[in-house]
């Protein structure tokens, strides 16, 4: 049920994706590259969140397609500037060359640039039927956690630590914001857009929080177990940059069950809301444990 | 008189500046980047722009200075992410070094992130007292002028016009998307913000153009003419580049007199406003001709 919950809403994320970005025309370089980098076949994972909340709460799913297109340029032009040479320096991902490798280091960083930049026009002119107050509110909330306080944040902070040991601390702030952060966003704006009581936001929060760990918990894991075919990048590349994980510092056997704790913990945080209603919410935080990918 | 006007402003929005990044703390190699990028002596001519167009319909210039330096953040960001080596590999910028040189390549591309993400918070969240519909009009205006269909636009058509002959079609294009549209920008936030007729929003806009356009011919004029010292950079570096320029296709003689005749043009695009209004701005207007620097 869950595939099939996935694969519906990724299809309708795409054309989402494809129809915003099929309006840039020139030049040439800079939209097709916009396109290159987005539509690459991302799990939509981001976006189906926000959508996923938007249903809990009997909102029309539509109300969300701009703002979660946005959120997923902000994710993939992430992905574009940590490819780059200065960076982690990546020719493939997902087993498609890196946007710098297609059309250039210069290209790529002025493509990353245009994602992030437009993701705000396609939030503030695209968005239909959500206040306006409400969508000032996003637009700050969306600024907030892809920043310096967000997910730059935790890019920083995590190019720093390579080639040394970090604290637990250290780990923690790097997953909650480089990861966590774009986990959370589109789950707290889809309570925003649905006026989530506080006890419903709060418990949202958490869930959010919780998965966005194990997420990142799996994929150290995988980047130890995986299997390059399905991650569509180098197995053992942290290893290499001899970077603090979670099997680094508790060992794989430990991670694994510190991840079945996280996602327990996540699922119990939706205790408030009746079961049938976030049956794709659950199913998602288990999927996230087994996922090979 | 513009002299000190100029100065004025330039303390407050310079005020404003730090005051909008002194609240970033962590992590302190991104927050000092962002403060290093924008506090570099500029002169502030975006910010001012906007509240020159405040004054002129007698609002209050606090008004706009969150947006006003958010505009100048954006300005900085595309300075730091130009600098890059990838891109013009420029090692000072003001006689000070540029971002990648002074804390690293990596670190300056997050920086830029940075900057231009942190730009939007601080227009949805600092800006009081202008209503939720113009907040997200003005958003979506930032994003358009500094996105692919501005300011980037107008970068990748540069880069990409290096080491060949381009028509004067495609440097009018540049002219107005990587210099012009950040300069239309706050002119045209300001004549929102006051409400503006149609008449005085199209009579703004045409001077706005008038004034990006003679700016950058007088930087293609001074990049031959110039002296390092007062421009802070090195001179003959487009003939270097073998870009085409105004000078390039017309000579400098020509480029001059074109010069001339732009700012006039601008000027008078200011008739439908009494003199002793925007005094100030035809003052600006004759500056941008004969500044040498």
């Amino acid at each position: 049920m869950l595939k099939n919950y996935l694969k519906t809403k990724r299809e309708l994320v795409d054309l989402s994706i494809e129809y915003q970005l099929n309006k840039l025309k020139y030049p040439d370089i800079i939209a097709d590259g916009m396109r290159y980098s987005v539509l690459n076949g991302g799990k939509r994972l981001r976006p189906i969140l926000l959508l996923m909340v938007l249903e809990l709460f009997g909102k029309k799913i539509e109300l969300g397609l701009p703002i979660a297109v946005a959120i997923e340029m902000i994710h993939s032009y992430s992905l574009v500037h940590d490819d780059l040479p200065a960076l982690d320096n990546d020719d493939y991902r997902r087993g498609k060359l890196t946007t710098h490798k297609k059309f250039g280091e210069a290209e790529a960083i002025l493509i990353g640039d245009a994602l992030l930049t437009h993701s705000f026009s396609v939030v503030a002119d695209e968005t239909r039927d959500i206040s306006s107050d409400k969508i000032v509110k996003i637009i700050g909330m969306i600024s907030r956690y892809a920043g310096i306080n967000g997910m730059i944040g935790g890019q920083i902070i995590d190019l720093e630590s390579e080639k040394k040991r970090v604290s637990l601390e250290t780990l923690k702030y790097i997953h909650e914001n480089k990861t966590g952060k774009l986990i959370k966003l589109p789950i707290e704006i889809g309570a925003i857009i649905s006026d989530a009581t506080d006890e419903e936001y709060k418990a949202l929060e958490k869930y959010a929080e919780g998965i966005g760990l194990a997420f990142q918990i799996k994929d150290d894991i995988l980047d130890i177990e995986g299997d390059f075919e399905k991650i569509g990048k180098p197995v053992g590349s942290d290893l290499e940059l001899e970077k603090t994980t979670y099997p680094s510092i508790f060992g794989v056997a430990k991670s694994k069950e510190i991840l079945k704790e996280v996602i327990s913990d996540a699922k119990k945080s939706l205790n408030i809301f009746p079961d049938e209603k976030v049956q794709v919410f659950l199913e998602l935080a288990d999927y996230i444990g087994i996922r090979d990918n």
